[in-house]
C-alpha cells in the first residue's frame, strides 16, 4: 500500500465532505437555530485538511486492489469521525462516542439512532443527519469521483471495493457512463418522492428528509413520533412503496431505461424478493387478524413494517415490538434477508440468499453422486467458483460476527434478545430492533463502548464484511 | 435406489434395536414396575418384522454413497418411530408425538426432555431412554454391523454417511478394524466412569444411566433434580472431566493406544477445545465472582455447565438461566461450537468452526490479492476444495434452518430467546436452552406439532444437514 497515494485520496474525500456539508449550512442559516457555527466549525477545518492532503504528490502506478480495498476502510472510517462533530457540538449527545454512533448509524443508512427526541436537533444539523443516509446508499466514494475526477482511469478500483456483493451489490455500475447513468436514477427517483410527500401535504423540510430516509434505505425521521406522526395514510403507502422500489436492483431500472422491459421483468432476483414480500405481508397480516373490519389497516400495517424491514429502511408506523411472537419473528428473519445486490438496502441480500438456499441442495446432490459436477445458477447463468466461495465464506463469516457482537454487548447485562436484534440491525443496516431496542426505544440503553462496538459492527455490515478487515491485514500495508 | 436392498437393511436395524431392547426389559423385569410388558410389547413386534424384511433378497451389486446416506436417514426415522413405543405404552407422555420428541432426543444425544419429572417412569423404560444416549453416541449403525455382518464389504459407506464431518465426524472409523478400536475406546471409557461413579456413592441403576447420558453426551438425568440432586462435589468434577473426555476426537485416544502420544499432543483441533473450556470458564467465573470465599464453588459451577455445553452433553448442576446476561451468552455461543469432529458430542465442532475463522482470513487475504492462491490448513495439513466447500454450505445451511425452525416455532407464541434457544438445542444435539426451556423447565411447552419439528430438527444436527435431506431427493430414487 502507497501511504502518500492513500493520504492523497483521503485528501479528495474530507474536502468532498465539507463541500456536502453546505446545504445543511445553509439550512442552518435559513432556519437560525443557531447551529450554524457547529457546521461551519466542521466544514472550514475539514475543507483546509482536505486541500492540504490533497495536494500530497502521488506515484503514477495503478491503484491496485488492495489499495482500493483500503481506501475505501479509511475514508468511511474518516468521514464518519468527522460528520459526528457538528452533531457532538450540539450537546445533545452525551458523548462523541454517541454522536459517532448516529453519524454511523446515517452514513451506514442504518437509521438506529441514540436520540429519544431527534426533533431536539437544530434544523441544519437534523438536515445533516438525514443527508447522511443520501450519501451513504449512494456510496460515498461515486461522491468524489464525480466531485473530483483522478487522474487514471482507475478509478473502478474504488467503486468495486465499496460496492461488493454476489452479483455486485450495491449500486453496480461497471462502468464510468453506467454508473453516471445509475446516480442519475437515484436522484431521479428521490426527487419524484419529495414532490409526491409535498403533494401528501408534508413539509418541504420533513419531505427532504424521508425522501433521504427512504433513497438510502435509511431510516431516520425528524422527530420521535416517526412515520405515524404524519398520520397520513397516503404517506405510509407512498413510503412503503418507495422503500420497496429502493430495494430494487438499479440494474433492472437501467434495463427499463434501455427498453428492455422483458429482460427486467425476468431478474430472478426481484421477482424472489417481491414475492418474499408478499408471503411475509399475507403471514404478519393474518397472525394480526382483528376482524374483516380492520382488514384494510392490518394490511396497510403488515406491508409497511414488511417493505421497512425488508428493504433494510427501519421506519416504523406500529411498534412491531407489542406485535405477536410469530409476526415479529417473520420481521427478524426479513433483516437477515435484506434487499435486492445492487439497490442502495443492505442485508444477506436476496441474492446471497438465493445461492445459498441452491448451494444447499447441490451439496445434497453432490454427496449422493459425489463424481457427478453440480453448479448454481442465478439470473439464468452459472455462478462461478470465486462467487460461490466468496458467498458462502460471507454466511460463514456472517453468523461468527453476529455471534461475538451479540455476546459483547452482552456485558451490558441486557436480554438475548435485545443484544441479539441490535446486533442483526446494526450489521443488516436497518435500524430498530426489538424488546429494549424497539421501534419506540433508542440505543442509548447501551454504553459508550458498546455503541462503539455497534457503530464498527454498522460499518462492516455497510461494506459487506471483508473490506474493513483489509486495514488490519499485515501484508496490506507491506508495500 | 434398490427399495429391496433399503428394506432388506432396515430389517436388520429393526432387530438389531429390538435386541438391544433386551438388557431394559431385564432392568424392568427385575424392579417389577409393571413395564416390562410394554417393552416385551415392543420387542417380539419389531424383532417379528426385522426378521421378515431382513430376508428379503437382495441383489449383489455394491451399495452406492446414495444408498448409504438414503439407509442412514430411514433407519434413525424407523428406530425412533419404533423406539418411542414403549415410552408411549407408560401414559407419562400426552401424545405419541411427546414420546417420540423424547427418543428421538434420546438417540440424537440432545438430552432434552417434555417430563417434568423423568422418575415417574417405571425403571425398565427409564433405562431404555438412557441405553438411547449411549446407543445414539456411538452411531446406531455400527450395532447393526457389529451384529450383524452383512456379506459384502461394503458397510463403510453406511458408516461414513452417518459419521460425516469436515476432517470426519463423530467417532472416525475409516477401516473396520479401526473402527472396533475406537468403540472398545467407547465402551472401556464408559465402564470406567460406570465404577468411579460406584466409589462416588452413586447406585447402580443411576451410575449406568449417567455414564450413558456422559459417554454419548447426551444429558439425560434419571429424575428432576438432576445431577445436583447428588449434591456430590465429586460426582460434579468427575462428571465434568468425563463429559470433556468424551468430547475429545477419538482418534486422539487411537494414537495413545498406538503409542504415538507426540502426535496425540500435538492435535490443533483439541488444542482449541481445551483453549475455549478454559476461556469460557474463566470468563464466565469472572461474571459470576462472589466473593474469594466462593472461588471454588463459582469455578467448580462454571468449568460444569460450561463442560456440558460445549460438549453438548446439557447437564446442568444450576439453574444457569438466573445467571448474568454475559454468562448465558458465552453459554449460548459454546451451544454453537460443540465439541471435536471425531467424539461423541453434537454442535457445528471445533474443526469446523477452525475451517471457517481460517477460511474467513483466507478471504480477507484473496480479495487483496486476488491472483494469489489461498489455502486453509487444519492439522498441519491442507484443507481440501470439497471439505471446504462442504463446510461453507455446512454453516450457511445452519443459519438458514436455525432462522426457519425458529421462525416456525414461534407460532407457539413464546418469545425470540426461549425459541432460538430451543432450535439451538436441538440441531446441536444439547438439551436445555434458555428461559422457558431453561435446566430447570422443559420441551413440553411446546404444542405436538413444534414437538415434531423439533424431533426432525434433532435429527437434521445430529446426522449434520445433508444425510436426513437425501430421501426428499428426487435422484435418489430415480433407480
Amino acid at each position: 500500500m502507497n501511504k502518500r497515494r492513500v493520504l492523497n485520496v483521503l485528501g479528495r474525500i474530507v474536502l468532498t465532505e465539507a463541500l456536502l456539508m453546505i446545504p445543511s449550512l445553509a439550512v442552518s442559516l435559513y432556519y437560525g437555530d443557531g447551529d450554524a457555527g457547529y457546521l461551519a466549525a466542521t466544514i472550514f477545518p475539514a475543507a483546509l485538511l482536505g486541500i492540504l492532503c490533497s495536494r500530497i504528490p502521488t506515484p503514477d502506478a495503478r491503484l491496485t486492489s488492495r489499495d482500493g480495498y483500503c481506501i475505501v476502510a479509511y475514508a468511511w472510517i474518516v468521514i464518519s469521525l468527522i460528520g459526528a462533530v457538528p452533531l457532538f457540538l450540539t450537546g445533545q449527545f452525551r458523548s462523541y462516542w454517541s454522536a459517532l454512533f448516529e453519524v454511523v448509524s446515517g452514513f451506514t443508512t442504518t437509521g438506529a439512532s441514540v436520540l429519544a427526541a431527534p426533533e431536539r436537533l437544530p434544523h441544519g444539523v437534523l438536515f445533516w443527519r438525514s443527508f447522511t443516509h443520501w450519501v451513504g446508499g449512494m456510496g460515498v466514494l461515486v461522491f468524489v469521483l464525480m466531485i473530483i475526477p483522478m487522474k487514471n482511469d482507475n478509478s473502478m478500483h474504488l467503486i468495486r471495493a465499496e460496492v461488493p456483493g454476489p452479483t455486485a451489490g450495491k449500486l453496480v455500475p461497471r462502468m464510468k457512463r453506467t454508473s453516471a447513468i445509475l446516480y442519475g436514477i437515484y436522484a431521479a427517483m428521490t426527487v419524484v418522492l419529495v414532490i409526491l410527500l409535498l403533494f401528501g401535504g408534508v413539509g418541504l423540510f420533513d419531505s427532504l428528509c424521508l425522501a433521504f430516509g427512504t433513497a438510502g434505505t435509511g431510516g431516520f425521521a425528524t422527530s420521535a413520533a416517526g412515520i405515524a406522526g404524519y398520520n397520513s395514510p397516503y404517506v405510509e403507502v407512498l413510503l412503503s412503496v418507495f422503500m420497496l422500489l429502493f430495494g430494487v436492483n438499479f440494474n433492472v431500472y437501467y434495463l427499463i431505461l434501455l427498453g428492455r422491459i422483458k429482460d427486467a421483468l425476468k431478474s430472478e432476483e426481484v421477482r424472489c424478493y417481491l414475492g418474499i414480500v408478499a408471503a411475509a405481508t399475507i403471514a404478519i397480516t393474518l397472525n394480526l387478524f382483528h376482524g374483516l373490519a380492520n382488514l384494510g389497516l392490518t394490511l396497510r400495517q403488515a406491508f409497511f413494517q414488511v417493505s421497512s424491514i425488508i428493504t433494510t429502511t427501519g421506519f416504523a408506523t406500529v411498534d412491531f415490538d407489542l406485535w405477536p411472537e410469530f409476526s415479529k419473528h417473520t420481521l427478524v428473519l426479513l433483516m437477515l434477508v435484506g434487499a435486492c445486490a445492487g439497490s442502495t438496502g443492505g442485508g444477506l441480500k436476496v441474492s446471497r440468499v438465493i445461492i445459498l438456499v441452491k448451494s444447499f441442495f447441490a451439496e445434497i446432490r453432490y454427496i449422493i453422486s459425489p463424481k457427478s459436477i453440480q453448479t448454481v445458477r442465478l439470473e439464468y447463468k452459472t455462478v462461478d467458483k470465486a462467487t460461490l466461495n466468496s458467498t458462502r465464506t460471507y454466511a460463514a463469516a456472517y453468523l461468527m460476527l453476529v455471534s461475538l457482537s451479540t455476546l459483547l454487548i452482552s456485558l451490558n447485562g441486557y436480554d438475548l434478545t435485545t443484544n441479539l436484534t441490535a446486533v442483526l440491525s446494526c450489521i443488516n443496516n436497518i435500524g430498530p430492533g426489538l424488546a429494549r431496542v424497539g421501534p419506540t426505544a433508542n440505543f442509548s440503553v447501551y454504553s459508550d463502548a458498546a455503541q462503539a462496538l455497534l457503530s464498527v459492527v454498522m460499518l462492516i455490515g455497510r461494506l459487506e464484511i471483508f473490506p474493513i478487515f483489509t486495514i488490519f491485514s499485515r501484508s496490506a500495508h507491506d508495500r
